[in-house]
Formats: structure tokens, C-alpha cells, sequence
């Protein structure tokens, strides 16, 4: 069994700087010692049809559910997340221990 | 820069015997030489507000667009989709190219 999961599916409102909140989330996961992994990116196919208007995906990854508890009762995240909730259309997020299939070289 | 992701959201269609789609699937990606990582999941947290019914989170990494190209156009993957498509509900799907702030130990 690999690590747990945690992705983030999001649209970003009109007008919202999205650097800037990108930004603040790579701040964070810095910050936060329990974040074992992170990494994002933007949807570069944007087939409407396929991605429903979700723009990005943050994926991270823990090495337990302690650790995920750590990160989100953390005094930096709980506060991004007021910024981050505010600058989003809507929202997908998962939690799931991942199966390793084919490991990363 | 990092690998290039590919990333697949689903959720399944009554009845369906997803144990046997994602061996299924295992199998493809053990097959195809172009697949640098693979690595899935079914949500745990079962909140239907912040998945909108999706289960199962797919997650490929490859080295370049070729090697995506390469996957997509294999004759596994071409025969795979037909029987993966049949399965689902819905579906999402998002390529990017990952940008890493902090690397998996």
C-alpha cells in the first residue's frame, strides 16, 4: 500500500489571480512538515467535455492519516483555506490510500 | 518540470465488477512499456457534496507526450477503452504537466 492521497480538483471564480493562490498553496505545503509530497498542474487538453470546466489538480500525499490530520488542523492551512474556498467555483476533492502498480522511477 | 499526468476520475455503473476494470488495467499499464508510474485509489471519504459521486481516482505519470501518444495509440489501450467506457458512469480527464514543489522521498 502506497501513501494516502489527498487531490484537489478545482475551477477558479472570473478575475481570480490564480498565481497568486497557487503561490500561497506551494507556501504551505512548505510550511507543513506532515506534507510528504506535492505536486500540481494545469489541464493543458481543456476538452470541456472531459474536464467538465475543472482547470487544476493538487495532488498530495502523506505517509498516514495522522499526517493528513496534521495538515488540515494546521494553523497555515486552516487559514488558506478561507482564501482558497473563496477563489473557487466549485470543487472535487478525493482522499484515497493509493495502490502502487508501477512505482515512479 | 516534471512527468506529464495523466489523470482519470470515474465513477462506475451499477452492476459493474470494478475489481475486474481495474485489473483490467493493472495489466494495460504493466504492458505498456511508455507508462513511467501508475497508481489508483477508491475515495474513503465518501462525502457526495465534495466528490459528486466519483470513486476511483486513476492517476499515470509519462515522460513526454510522445510517451502519452504512444499509450493512447497502443493497441491494449485501444481495446481497453472500449471495455473502460462501457463501465462508467462518467468520467473526467486531465492531462498536465506536473510542476513539483515537493518531491516524494
Amino acid at each position: 500500500m502506497g501513501d494516502l492521497k489527498h487531490i484537489v480538483v478545482a475551477k477558479f471564480k472570473e478575475g481570480v489571480n490564480v498565481d497568486e493562490i497557487v503561490k500561497g498553496m506551494e507556501k504551505l505545503v512548505s510550511d507543513v512538515e506532515a506534507v510528504k509530497s506535492f505536486e500540481w498542474g494545469h489541464d493543458v487538453e481543456s476538452n470541456a467535455m472531459l474536464t467538465q470546466g475543472y482547470t487544476h489538480v493538487f495532488s498530495m500525499a502523506f505517509r498516514n492519516s495522522d499526517d493528513l490530520t496534521a495538515y488540515l488542523g494546521h494553523p497555515s492551512h486552516v487559514a488558506f483555506s478561507t482564501t482558497f474556498l473563496e477563489a473557487i467555483e466549485k470543487i472535487l476533492l478525493f482522499d484515497f490510500p493509493a495502490v502502487v502498480i508501477k512505482a515512479s522511477a
